[in-house]
């Protein structure tokens, strides 16, 4: 159902080759200087040889929500009716996501892929694959065919913002439970226990964090999935949040849209998204490191640096919002700094 | 000559209560909230209560550059003429900092505080002590009287920033040798061997950095000044521009502006400045950790933890640059996230 190009980097090395006569030495633009090659190598796979300047013009973040059923077990700090009422909140401008969004120039859209209750609100998105997920530790998630629908919402979604404009996407979630989803997703993929990638989600005390451990390796127990069958592993431990963040993935990534991945929950769509189709990391922008204690586990799973590391562990895609200024900072020193050559400045690497 | 207030956080215990009331779990936001609440004190201690909403207005950033004696010994990648080349650029508009600086909002000044040869431009602000300083593995870098001069000259420019309503400051420098006045700094007050403080700088090779690390252990034996004299230690080790930030910071944390510490020549200043007036870390905001190998061991000192680690190693500014985005995200969920009332939102922690 996807079909995603690797890079070709056609152009990578006359990139390379134009950033170190930036009038600066060599590689002192670190990890801004790999995030501008590899922004350029996507937006060459476009449009070919790029004018400047090369811009970021359309950034969407998309938040997807949707309720858990393991949420009535015990895992959580909030009850599942907090989704539905951050949904809500996200409709009202007053979260967090909201803020960043406006202040840093995000187009947001919520999207409502199954929390408990439908919400009558025309900012909030209907893309609904039920009322809340199935308690996963006694039976999956959702079904096969619920979660190929799931991946249909998402292309459809990524392809009219695409055909928007926009040039580079971010994910984010909010979902009651979702932590549980993502460390099962997460054991189930790396085979480690739940003890490894179960952590305190959003705050929850040592007995409740036993109980998540408990229950969580219970499922993975119970359905013994192996790590090869993948759609199994999604549509078991699920998230209809998760199902339609992996699929938006995937389908950006098809369409050359460079994809900034948040934290926990979205690293986890990640990781199905790329064994579903290992180019997508081509386009992966990894946006933080998050307070939650499996994600750097998960960072490795990728060999992935991300660009933040602030403890923030809030979700809603905001690790990923607070990376635009840096990708645009990447863009705006290829664009506009002299070369060695135009200032005048002794270029001593090319000296020696 | 400088007399800086601690921060009362008076008014403290009122921003964590108004934080942890905005829908998200406790603590969520990191290092962003740890970072809004000390911006409000800040702010708070200038205007009392504050109305939102709370802004940064007038970010100004402030590099500084100056040659160093030493650079003529082997010390580093490139020759003294680069610096002075680097200040035609930022004149020209041609440098990393120029880009980020109109990207991001900074107003940007450069200021002389003694390159070789002195630069007719409008665009440099004049405030030379001297041309380059003496090689400090032979002899002091500068006399007392002259880094008191700098001292002078740093504070009128603080003052007449703060007269234009600056509210956030941060320094860049421009030096070849620099990293060496630095890591003697760092050495000095630490009490470590020059090896532990002395890193490839802008990308030397083994041979240069083993002599580099020999130039500087032999200034260390020469001068022997013992910890606590500190401003024999600047004086000593010096650099022009190092002396006018150390300067520069005491003077805007006398006048209670928040200043962003960039990497490590600029927390070199940032020690001293500490060891002058213990007070001055209530106003730092750490930018980065830069990719010079002391630059870590330094900000341990400080126990701080910075906003970035994007492994860059370029100088000016550059990492302060970056973080302004960062600073205004925290005030922005200050001013306008939604509390837990306002929403509607069950608040699980209260309701525990």
């Amino acid at each position: 159902m996807f079909n995603v190009q690797p890079l070709s980097k056609q152009f990578e090395s006359e990139f390379w080759s134009e950033i170190n006569n930036k009038t600066k030495p060599l590689g002192a633009l670190g990890q801004l200087e790999t995030l501008a090659i590899q922004v350029l190598n996507i937006q060459s796979e476009i449009h070919g040889k790029l004018i400047k300047p090369v811009q970021i013009n359309y950034p969407h973040l998309l938040v997807f929500a949707g309720d858990h059923g393991i949420a009535d077990y015990g895992v959580s700090i909030a009850p599942s009716a907090v989704t539905g009422q951050m949904v809500n909140n996200f409709a009202a401008n007053g979260a967090a996501i909201n803020v960043f969004s406006k202040q840093l120039g995000w187009q947001l859209d919520v999207i409502d892929t199954g929390i408990l209750q439908p919400i009558n609100s025309i900012s909030i998105r209907r893309q609904r694959l039920g009322c809340g997920t199935k308690p996963f530790h006694i039976e999956p998630a959702m079904s096969h065919t619920i979660m190929e629908q799931g991946f249909v919402f998402a292309k459809a979604l990524v392809h009219e913002k695409f055909n928007e404009g926009c040039d580079l996407i971010a994910f984010g979630e909010m979902g009651i439970g979702n932590t549980s989803s993502a460390s099962a997703i997460m054991s189930a993929i790396m085979e480690l226990p739940a003890v490894e990638s179960v952590g305190s989600g959003t705050g929850i005390d040592q007995a409740t964090l036993l109980k998540k451990q408990q229950l969580i390796q219970q499922a993975l127990d119970h359905h013994r999935i192996p790590k090869e069958n993948v759609l199994d592993i999604l549509a078991t431990y699920g998230g209809f949040e998760i199902v339609q963040i992996c699929g938006a993935m995937l389908a950006a990534a098809e369409r050359k849209i460079p994809i900034v991945v948040d934290g926990f929950i979205c690293t986890a769509a990640a990781m199905i998204a790329k064994l579903i189709d290992p180019n997508v990391q081509d386009y992966f922008i990894f946006a933080h490191s998050s307070g939650e204690q499996g994600h750097d586990k998960m960072l490795q799973w990728f060999d992935a640096k991300p660009l933040l590391n602030l403890d923030m562990r809030l979700g809603e895609g905001t690790g990923a919002a607070l990376c635009l200024p840096l990708i645009q900072s990447a863009l705006a020193f290829y664009n506009e700094m002299a070369s060695f050559e135009q200032a005048n400045v002794v270029n001593v690497v090319s000296d020696i």
